[in-house]
């Protein structure tokens, strides 16, 4: 795809070619995260960052992202959008707010949303997630950290072996992550849920079409047995219709210490999209694991902030010109590398 | 009026030389707010954006005007400000806060806050509305949209040919708009309104007494036949007594494509304070209008920008600086244009 | 103390030392938070505003701050961060948003929240108040006022005799003010309290362990006539059981022009940590007092800026490259100086 003025609303945009587009555009941009230097490439943009639904760390994470390339953040948190209640379209809300920023990131709590509002937009428009429809910078990082996580073991995404754990039904990114896998080669995806809890039907058969391995199982401990990548998931008690529904699931797949020392091979990556719930009838991934330097639930986060800014390099046209005024940084930043 | 550090309340500070400072510094904003160049003028000062009411675009309009100058925002929305609630006075408030920023805008429910407020500042204090009191910048942007989209046609505001159609009792813009072209020449103001809606006597008495001639009505396609500009407004329906009472005016007045073309001028101009109220009983402003090149509904909003960034460059003194830190911008900016 | 990469929890990390040398970082600031010049020396730098709990003045001081050194500045307000209701630890918080900003500024409700959010940070973490522990910016800048105003008197903060008047069971402000004071020679504190709102035991005994006087009475006008410094406090309503409990301590202690013509020397400050409650009943601050130039209140919010940014310098080692990109302010910045 031609990125350059381009909305982001979906994976489904993306072949092979567009996602590893953007990893190399992420990767340019690890000196910045990481505060080794600066740029002011985007000095003088305005971001608008739409949030009518709240979500703080993908709020920040835009927004840092943002300032990080040295452009300006205006924000809206939660439904203040009075205009809306008083019979607005959001078409007219698109319109305005468009001519208020260079670009919009929104999040809203209604499927489709983003894209209406994208169609009336003057500049692009990045989707920070519509209800329970789309959030594709999150499907991003997901496999930009699988990618850097490999590579750092000398592998890269094809032949990849990934256990996902948990609930496959509600859980968005593993749905996401699954479309982005599918566009590469000779995937294998061990499916681990309960059985009310599996995997939508259309999503394991289009991983089949793409030639990609599919085992489904609802047993923990030989599942992790022989992949590359544990990816954890959260049990989405809000999604069901009672609290006792979700909490007969809460709990169900448990991974800690123990369980990774008998069970997975040496290096074997541990990943969850977060928040992890760590109360203690849930415990998904145990805190026991924290200084298991396979753990990198919080490389995630940190590699969100580089997708982000480079899908605002991209859609901006400004991918070129970010060394262009690069100079280091001179405060202290030695803590960030813990 | 001497602008340097004054605080911008009501309109009935300008006279027509004031407005037309006003407008001629808002034209040399149009390169920075088209994002052609950006201008750094304000880089290190501070806007203290506090809106104890929400009102998202009027927020983010006057903070993207303060950051396309340069400047950085920091910003209170609704009432969260406890401090009030402890027994501290509008005094102490404005004391406090005005040693934080360099100039403040500010949104308050009640009638006269704003002004109370600016009194303590030290700083220069922009009405963002005051209850039903006060919009300035709003009817600056209403009557700078006038100014352009007739110097399309090569006219000015004299001689002006105006219809305002809809619930002119409760209208703030309508109220402020007929104050401020009052202060022009041969201006022919068509008031249409239902009984009981119609614009307040004294405005009318107003407008007369400056030389203004005022034609009341009540027939929608007859009023606006002969006029440069419709300017239609949504029923005000929070301000009456039931929701009942505000469904027998909604939906009266409705300007389409059907009605556009029967009875008005070409090119008259088609405006709205926004937001206009798109649902089926109502519809002040049809959908099928949006592509009619004489809605200038968009202009206004994007004309608020321009407007804005005139009002904080002439209180802040800086109006002759704005192109010494100017440069080209370097971002994708092409959709801007639509 | 060493403050390169340090977080600042509570005033107990800080000798006499650590104090002086915040104090003439903040000396320094003084140009750019008057406006004479702007600096630029955290250009790039992303300061994390995590305001769990509102406190508008103190967000937007620590905000203000940041962006006088040239910084931006991402926030949270309130408890949207729906990430704990989902089980999230502060821990996995913590861990998560350091990687989006440089330093954290963080208000919490809970005691202690902040030193555990600390643990866990990767960035240098400011508190900005949790609970009713600790909030040590404003005891420092309270501190910072005092030394200020005697400097103008030719003194310094040795051998400072003060009154501390109000709820001084609850009044944190004042707890750490005492603490504060006890690293310097020769102060007599006298307490102005009703007996059920004394100051807590501990604190008058350690400050007589450090060889201050203290002196301990309920009556107001014979405690103020020889003293440097009259720091007020409001009764902290929201601490009482029920409002009948606060109202009989509210407006005990009045302190107004004519009480202050009558009872102090010449030049006596007149402090509170605000707000103030001006309230009929209230008023521990007459209005009447506002044109006394002895009034430091809003010197001390004024004062909070300087403190903020030199917190801000110090943790992040760049207090000594302030001026290196300074340059001078070219707005209109004549009404600060009222």
């Amino acid at each position: 795809m031609n990125f350059s003025g381009s909305h982001i609303l979906s994976i489904d945009q993306f072949d092979r070619g567009d996602v590893e587009t953007i990893f190399n555009v992420a990767d340019k941009m690890a000196p910045f995260a990481k505060r080794d230097s600066i740029t002011k490439v985007l000095d003088g943009a305005i971001l608008g960052s739409m949030f009518f639904e709240a979500s703080t760390r993908t709020r920040i994470s835009f927004g840092s992202a943002f300032n990080l390339l040295g452009g300006s953040v205006r924000e809206t948190t939660g439904f203040e959008h009075s205009a809306i209640a008083k019979g607005e379209s959001l078409y007219d809300t698109a319109r305005v707010l468009s001519g208020y920023s260079d670009v919009i990131v929104m999040r809203h709590p209604e499927n489709g949303s983003v894209l209406e509002f994208s169609k009336a937009s003057r500049v692009p428009v990045l989707n920070g997630g519509d209800g329970t429809n789309e959030h594709p910078s999150q499907a991003l990082l997901d496999l930009y950290t699988i990618k850097n996580e490999l590579a750092f073991r000398g592998r890269n995404i094809d032949r990849l072996r990934i256990a996902m754990v948990g609930d496959l039904k509600f859980g968005r990114t593993v749905h996401s992550l699954c479309k982005l896998l599918a566009l590469f080669k000779d995937i294998r995806v061990v499916l681990v849920s309960p059985e009310e809890l599996k995997m939508p039907r259309e999503l394991v058969e289009y991983l089949k079409e793409q030639g990609q391995e599919v085992i489904e199982s609802d047993a923990l401990e030989e599942s992790i047995s022989n992949v590359d990548i544990v990816y954890s998931t959260r049990i989405q008690e809000e999604r069901f219709k009672s609290q006792e529904e979700a909490d007969i699931y809460r709990g169900r797949f448990r991974l800690n210490q123990t369980i990774y020392t008998a069970n997975c091979e040496p290096n074997t990556v541990i990943m969850h999209p977060l928040p992890r719930d760590s109360r203690e009838h849930a415990r998904e991934l145990d805190d026991d694991l924290n200084d298991n330097p396979n753990l990198a639930i919080f490389r995630q986060t940190d590699n969100g902030v580089l997708v982000r800014m480079a899908l605002f390099a991209l859609v901006l046209d400004v991918e070129h010109e970010i060394n262009s005024s690069a100079r280091d940084t001179i405060w202290y930043t030695a803590g960030r590398s813990l």
